[in-house]
């Protein structure tokens, strides 16, 4: 079944963009192969608040990927490059159930949150920052269900000190 | 020059402790040299929440260990065992100047975010368990000054999943 992975850049004091949607401090590292990261995935799932902060730096789609957006308040004619749903639940449980690649949870943490919440969330994958925001977009907004995970894979790039974290949410 | 060090064990959402100061959720690692790292530290240095959440564990002191409590609100006859300071600023540029092991800024959060913004904080250690807290004392409570680290150590623990990440704080 496709899963859903929760796959985000953070600093080390739990924020995945600044208090302005800032991400400004998030380096680019060289070793980090984003095409691989990338085949992984053919659909993405996004919150109102990420999609409007994707569109405004003209990114509201990408290539050969579905774009699934979040809200309650949005209208189709906003998004012309995407499925629009007010039904996290339904929606991504038919999406898991039907063919393809795992889908993205692109942002942001109120969707997390939600998902989260709803069993929905297979993976959590975080690059931790050697940054502390003080402020921001909390990856995980309070208050939110506790869920344990299991680390699966960890690795560390030497020129930015980017620590690549995986996990596995468990059941 | 003697260190201070932010060593805490943290939720991957950056939670310090639950929202009651719950520490329930934080594994014992049978891998984890507990003795080699208090052997760098001779003093540990505490916010009131910290000290008062240690008095009820019966842990108001440690053996072998200076403790210094920073509030404005506690007397000195709260804190048999322990150097009372309403004045993290000159007590902690003091400290640091003596001889000495390195100082262990022990908790919470408001303490770390205070000496921070001072620049007076050398290193942050962070234990990263692998649960999601949903809410709690965060590792920097926000507004906090934003500042740039440097991944000087790592290490990833098989049996629990914990990933011990150690920062420089960039100056």
């Amino acid at each position: 079944m496709r899963r859903v992975r929760y796959s985000v850049a953070m600093s080390l004091d739990g924020f995945i963009a600044g208090p302005q949607g800032e991400y400004d401090w998030i380096p680019m590292d060289p070793d980090i192969n984003f095409a691989a990261l990338f085949k992984d995935f053919d659909t993405v799932l996004m919150g109102r608040k990420s999609y409007e902060a994707a569109q405004q730096h003209g990114e509201g789609s990408m290539p050969g990927m579905a774009a699934y957006v979040f809200s309650r308040t949005l209208r189709l004619e906003d998004c012309p490059d995407a499925t629009l749903s007010a039904d996290p639940a339904s929606t991504v449980k038919a999406l898991k159930q039907a063919p393809g690649k795992d889908l993205w949870l692109f942002g942001g943490g109120d969707l997390f949150g939600s998902l989260l919440g709803l069993g929905l969330v297979d993976a959590v994958e975080v690059a931790v920052i050697p940054m502390l925001l003080g402020g921001g977009i909390p990856m995980l907004p309070a208050p939110a269900t506790r869920a344990r995970l299991q680390l699966t894979r960890h690795r560390h790039y030497e020129k930015t000190g980017i620590v690549f974290l995986e996990y596995a949410v468990a059941s």
